[in-house]
C-alpha cells in the first residue's frame, strides 16, 4: 500500500510538496500516552532546512497540528493525525520544469506512472519534505520504545569520502545515541565535521552536490522481534528505509565489507553476560534469522548525492522529446545527508514497532 | 506476514529443513499459463547442491510435485502448490547441537522466539533450504515476465574479494542474462572462475567459508512499476531480498559508491532513444522515485560467508549457560554464493510482479 | 487494520467526534480523475443530520476540505486527503456520561480496550460521526465506477416493521436508483414514506428510537469481479458494512428468505440477454461464488434502532460499580435509518473498487 | 488475498475438488503447543460426508496429513501445512458439464473471471471441499482459544422452515456447546430432529434441496476483542463467514428481528455479575462498537438450498450460447446445513485469533 506502512504502528503520510498541508494518520499508538510535543518539535527541527550554510535557505517552520488522537494530552487510542503546512511555497519556481523532467528525480516516471497528471510542483508527493510526517510518526514511535528502554540515535558516517567513526557495535550505549542527536552536525568525531562541511561548501559554490552514508543503531531491544522467513527485521526495516527518497542501499552489521570476510572472522561467538546470553562481537548487526538478538541494531543507508544542482544538465522536453539544457534553481540543499539523519531514526523506531 | 510475501503474485512458504516436505502457496497465477516444468527443475537445480567442489555434498533431488492448481498442464486460476520432498535427511547431525547454538544462525533467537519449542534441526524454518520453494515461484514469475518481454538474470559479482565484472548497466540485455544462467558457475569474465573456485576450496581446506556479492538485473521493463512512498520497486524488492538467509546488504544503481559521487556525476541525463525517453546512463539502477525507469533494474546483494564451518568455535550452552567449544559437522557449503545466485533471481522476479 | 480498508482503493479514517476534525486518507484514485466536488457536498448532505423532523437538531454543515491529492481541479495520483470541521460541538454534554456507559454504544467496550483512556464524547472514534468522511470516499468511488457504468442506489426497505417495495432485482436500472438518491426520504413506495415519518415521530414522542432495514444495489457491474474462497464480493462488502455502526445484519440475494426455498426455486436458470449469458431470476444477489455475475448486486442490512434514547435506562457506574439511572439528553436522532441509506452506498461503493 | 485470511492467526488453502489434495497453510500458532490430533480428526468427521442418509454417498475419509509445523506432537512455530488427499474423484462425472454452467453454482462466474481456465471438476477451487482444510485449521483455532477457556458451539437453527430454539444469549455455556457438538444432528430440540430430516428426505425424493440458517456461539470471551471502525468483530467474522459457499446472510445479536425492535427494547441494560460490569440481556450479540463485551458472541449465517439438485434446469451452453436442460447426477446432499456446522464453528475460532 504506497502510502501506508506497518501492520501494527500503522502510518499513512498524505500531501505532496506544494499541497495545502502535508500529514500522517497513525494508527496503533497505545491508548495512555502523553506525547512529549516539545521533543516531536525538536526531532522535526533536526530534519527542518535552515539551520546551516549546508543546507536550503528554506523556511520551513514545520509546526505540526494534531487533529485527533489525543484528548486532554493524552492519547485515547483512535488514529492519531497530524498535520503540518506547506508555507512558504513559491510554485512558480517549477513552473518552468513541467514539462523538463530533472534528473536524479521522479519526475519523468512520476509524469508516466500518473498518465502526465502527476503533481511536480517540488517533487509532488514524492519530495523530500513528505519525510516531515514520517519523522512526527518517528517521534512518537522513540517515545513509545524509550517506555521500554530503548534508544536510537544515527551520526553521519561518511560524506563526500569523508568517513567518521563507527559506532562500537558491542559499546554503543543510550546516552552516547542521545548525545549524538543533540549535535548540530552528527558526527561522532568532532574533528571530521569542518572537513565534512567544507565538502558540502565546495559542491554548493560549484552549483553541485554531495552524498554520504548515514550509520543508524538501537540499543536497549529485547531477544525476539521479528520473524523467520518475509518478515525479519531487515526485510521490515530496509522495506520503510528505502521509503525514504535518494536511500539507494542499506546494510546491516557487517554489510558489503562482512561479504569479505571468511565465516570464522564474521561468526559472533556466543557467550554469557550478565547471566544472559549474547555475542562477543556484532558483525550480525543485531539480527540473526531476521530476529533481533538483543545486541545492538545496527544499519547503514547509502544517501545519494541531492539530485537537484544547479549545474547544467541534459534533460528532454515530454512533449517534444527534444533534448534541452536545464538549470535548477529555486532553494535546494547541497547535501541532504545531515536532514536525513532523523529520517533514519524515523525509519528505524517505526520499523521496530511493526516487527512481531 | 512471516511466511508469506506479495499482494498480487503472493507466495506462501512452509516447511522446515528436516520435516516431510517443504513447500509454497502461489496464489495470483494467472489462468491459462503453461509452466515450462522442465524450465522449473532447471531453475531449480541452479540452486539444488552437489554440482560441484565448491558445494555441499548432500543430495538434494528437490524435484518438485505440484499438488493444485494446473489442470491438464495449465494453470487454472486457483493457488498453485507445489512440495518438494526432504529427502536425505540425516537430523542426527543435530542432536548434538540441539543446546548450542551455531554462531552466525538463528539457532538462539529461534530458541528464544519460539520458547525453547523451535525446530533446530539444519536450522528448521530459517534454513537455507526454505529456498528451494522460493526458487519454484520464481520460476514460475520468471515465465509469466517472460510472456512480458522481461528478462532476469544474475551472477556472482565478487567472491573472497575477487571481482567480476559488472553487468553493463545500460547495455545488458536478454541474451546475456540467459547466457549466464546456462553456466556452471555464473560470472562474466570466465577468468575470474578459477580464483574464486580455489578460494573457496581454501576455505574449506580451513574448515572455513567465504563470502561475496551477487550482481542481479532485470531488463525489459516498462516505465511506471512501483509506487511512490512506501511501496517502491527498492522497498518490495530488499523486503523480499532480505527474506533470503545470509543477505545483509543491498544497494540499487550506484548504490553505496554513488554516495561517494557529485550529483553531476550520479545524476542520469535524459535523452531520447528509439522514440523513447531513457536516459543516457544508469546510476539510479532502473529505478527513480520507487518508479521502474525503463532502464535495466539492477541490485547487488551482500551474502555472508557460511556460518557453519567446521572450524571450533565458542557458544554458550542454552541450558547451563556454560561456554562451550562445537565444531559443526555435517555437509556444509564452504560458500553459498553460487547457490544464491537463483535465489536472487528469484526474488527479483517474485517482487516485479508484486509491483502496483 | 482498524483504521484503513481495501487494497486498490485504500481509505484511512480518523477523528473523533469531537476531536479538531475528521477526515480520511484515500490512497488509489486514479491520476486524471476530475471530482465533482457538488456531487460530493450533496452526497454528504444525504448523511447530514437536520434535514427533517425525523433527524437530529445538531448542525454539521460538513463541508469537506480537501488537503492534498487534488490540483487544479484535477487528482494527481498522490493520496487525496480530505477534512471535516467538527463545529458546533457540545462536549459539556458527556461529561455527566463520563463514567455511565450508555447501553448500546461503545462505550464500555471501548473504556476497556483503551484502558481508561477511550475519547467517550459523542461517542468518539466510534461515533456515527465517522461515517462523513466514509460517505467523502463513497462520494469519490461512486464518481469512478461512474466512469465505467456503475450506478449504486439505496432506499428504505423497512423501518419500525414498515415495509418498502423491494428492488426489482432483475429490472432495477441506474435511472431508478438515481431517482432515488434525490428523494429527501428514500422509499420506493412513497404512499409508505407517512407511515414511516409517523413511527419516528412517534418513537421521538415517546423518548424512544427505531430500527429498520437498508436495501442496496449496484448495477453495471461486468461480469468477474471479486475472488474465490475469502475474497469474494460477499465477503469485502460486509466487512465494510459492519463497520458501519448500529449495523447488526447483512443478506445477499434472496439471503435470509433464501434458506427457506428449496434449491428448485433459489437456484437462477441461465439464459441469454442482448448476446450475453445471464440468469432469468435474480435470488443469487449478482453473486456467484463470491464474483459478480452481472446481474444487479444487491444488499440488505439490519440497522438496530438509535441506542441513544431519551428514556431512563439501567446501567452501571464504571468506578463505583454501582447500578444508576441514565437519561440520554442532547440532541439525537429517533432514527438514524434514513441517514444511513448513502453510508451504505459508499461502502458498496468502496468495496466494489477493492474487488480484485 | 484470494486464499490467505488473516493477520494473526493466518491460513492460506489450497486445492481443488478434483486436484490431488487440498490443504492448508496456518502461520500464527504459537509454539509449544501439543495439537489434539484426535480432536482435530473428530472435528473433522462432523464435516465429512456419509454419515447418513441427508448427506451424500460420496466418502472422504478426509484423515489431514501434517506436512510440517510439529516436531514430536509439539508445534514449533513454523507454520503448520496439513493436507487431505481427494480420494474417490470421480471426475468423469463432471466432464458433461464442462460448458454447462450449474444454476446457483459458482461454474459461470469462474468461466469467465478464469477466461475458461476454471477447474470445473467438482466446483474447483469454489468447492465446498475446501472447507475441510478450513475445518482443519478451526480445529486447531479451538484448541487455542481452549487453552483460554473459550468455547464455541453451533446448531442446526432452522432447516426447512422448521425452528430449533434458540441458543439462551445469556445462559448459554461451555457445557452446553460441547454436547450439541457431540451429536449426530445438532438441534438443541430433539424433537425437531426428526421433522428436520423428514424435510430433507422429501427435497431429496423430489430430486431437491433445502437450506437453513445455523447459530453459532463462543463463550468465555473477555472484553475488548476487535478493532473500531473497519476491524470489529463482526467485519471479521463475517468476512471469513461469507468464506464458506453457499452462505447467503449473517445477523449478530438480535440481528434482522433488531431492526423491528425499539431502542427501549434492544439496548441492554449494564449490571454487574461477580464483579465484573456486564450486560442483563444480550441483543447486542457480544460485540458493541465491534469490541467484544464479555456476553456470548452469538451469529445465525442463511445458508442456501444446495444448488446441486436432480431436477431439470435451465442453463446456457458457454459455446453455442444455447439454453439447455440439464439434471445433474454424481452424488449431492440434499442438505448441506448439517455439515456446514461445523465449518461455522471453525470460521468463528478463525476469526476470533484474528481480532486485535
Amino acid at each position: 500500500m504506497s502510502c501506508s506502512f506497518g501492520s501494527k504502528f500503522k502510518i499513512t503520510v498524505f500531501g505532496q510538496s506544494h499541497s495545502d498541508c502535508i500529514g500522517v494518520v497513525i494508527d496503533g499508538v497505545p491508548a495512555g500516552l502523553h506525547p512529549d510535543l516539545d521533543a516531536i518539535s525538536a526531532f522535526l527541527r533536526r530534519r527542518a532546512p535552515g539551520k546551516g550554510a549546508h543546507t536550503t535557505a528554506r523556511k520551513e517552520t514545520d509546526a505540526p497540528q494534531i487533529l485527533s488522537g489525543i484528548v486532554d494530552g493524552v492519547t485515547c487510542g483512535a488514529p492519531l493525525c497530524a498535520v503540518i503546512q506547506n508555507e512558504n511555497r513559491r510554485s512558480g519556481d517549477y513552473d518552468a520544469l513541467k514539462n523538463l523532467p530533472r534528473p536524479g528525480h521522479a519526475d519523468f516516471t512520476a509524469f508516466e506512472k500518473f498518465d502526465g497528471y502527476a503533481d511536480t510542483r517540488g517533487g509532488g508527493n514524492f519530495s523530500g519534505r513528505m519525510t516531515a510526517p514520517l519523522c512526527f510518526a518517528g517521534a512518537i514511535a522513540k517515545q513509545i520504545l524509550a517506555e521500554s528502554g530503548i534508544t536510537i540515535g544515527a551520526h553521519i558516517s561518511r560524506l563526500a569520502k569523508i568517513d567518521d567513526a563507527p559506532f562500537d557495535p558491542i559499546g554503543i550505549d543510550a546516552k552516547t545515541l542521545k548525545q549524538i542527536a543533540e549535535k548540530d552536525f552528527p558526527v561522532l568525531r568532532d574533528d571530521v565535521k569542518d572537513a565534512m562541511l567544507a565538502a558540502i561548501a565546495a559542491a554548493k559554490e560549484d552549483g553541485d552536490s554531495v552524498g554520504g552514508v548515514i550509520e543508524c543503531a538501537a540499543v536497549g531491544l529485547p531477544v525476539g522481534w521479528g520473524e523467520p522467513i518475509f518478515d525479519g527485521a531487515e526485510s521490515i526495516i530496509s522495506h520503510l528505509v528505502f521509503g525514504i527518497p535518494a536511500v539507494k542501499g542499506i546494510e546491516f552489521g557487517s554489510g558489503f565489507a562482512g561479504a569479505d570476510l571468511r565465516g570464522s572472522e564474521n561468526n559472533d561467538a556466543f557467550t554469557v553476560k550478565n547471566g544472559e546470553i549474547t555475542t562477543k562481537t556484532n558483525c550480525h548487526g543485531g539480527i540473526l534469522g531476521g530476529i533481533t538478538s538483543g545486541q545492538p541494531l545496527i544499519f547503514r543507508a547509502a544517501i545519494k548525492p541531492t539530485p537537484s544542482i544547479a549545474k547544467a544538465q541534459t534533460t528532454v522536453h515530454l512533449q517534444t522529446l527534444q533534448e534541452e539544457t536545464i538549470t535548477i534553481g529555486g532553494r535546494h540543499d547541497p547535501c541532504i545527508v545531515p536532514r536525513a539523519v532523523p529520517c533514519m531514526e524515523a525509519a528505524m523506531a517505526i520499523a521496530l514497532l511493526n516487527l512481531d
